[in-house]
């Protein structure tokens, strides 16, 4: 298992085509953002990853933004391979990550998780998370 | 009442003074950034304020950033000046950010609200907002 921060230089066709067939056990109706997109400005974004013998099996990203009340990681498409999970990948990801928003001094991270998700905030809570007592509002722009 | 999309040029110590002032009601523990700080990179956050005879009473803001399911803003910092609430105001900025969310073809516009929060709720939802079924969990980093 080898755990790598992605950086633009690394994005391949290969890559990208990995990451696209991830992606569809998460979300099969997800209109994907390329990685050369997101990666366009690497200050803004963390994209950390995990492959075992050269095959993508996970990956997770933070935003990072500034406003009156912090700068502040969100952490988002957070994904384990199926085939890959209760191995304690989830865990490696997120660290890494956690590891970036100390780097970067960031005085908050947020991320939201669907309330049936069990495993998932499990881990988050003993990663230091705590559920806030408020709800996450979405409008869907196109 | 004036509604203003703020830019770099038009802070001042006094807007900022004003402002430092205005968050106190959301928030008095709040280590706050400089309106310097968060606009430096203006392609990243959109800042809507609301005068009135020269003084600020109220704000909002949204901070964009690109991950693989979508190009999203996020909504934070709201407030309106307790004297002023009650007058749209508060529907007056939201709808100003969103037509930021159009104008930068955002895909989603996300917020998150307090469960008690019900008169800024309701203005979520008639915007077309809707409560997502998943819960907010944040670290701090500090």
């Amino acid at each position: 298992m080898e755990l790598k921060l992605l950086k633009q230089k690394d994005v391949t066709a290969h890559l990208q085509s990995q990451l696209s067939h991830l992606y569809l056990q998460l979300n099969s109706d997800l209109k994907q953002l390329s990685l050369a997109t997101i990666l366009e400005v690497p200050e803004n974004l963390d994209v950390v990853t995990c492959f075992e013998d050269d095959v993508l099996i996970g990956i997770a990203m933070m935003a990072n933004y500034k406003v009156v009340s912090g700068h502040k990681g969100m952490i988002e498409d957070v994904v384990v391979s199926q085939d890959h999970r209760g191995k304690g990948m989830g865990r490696a990801l997120m660290e890494l990550l956690l590891e970036c928003a100390m780097e970067r001094k960031l005085n908050d991270v947020l991320l939201f998780s669907g309330h049936h998700r069990t495993a998932a905030i499990a881990l988050y809570k003993s990663l230091g998370f705590t559920l806030k007592n408020s709800g996450l509002y979405v409008k869907k722009m196109e």
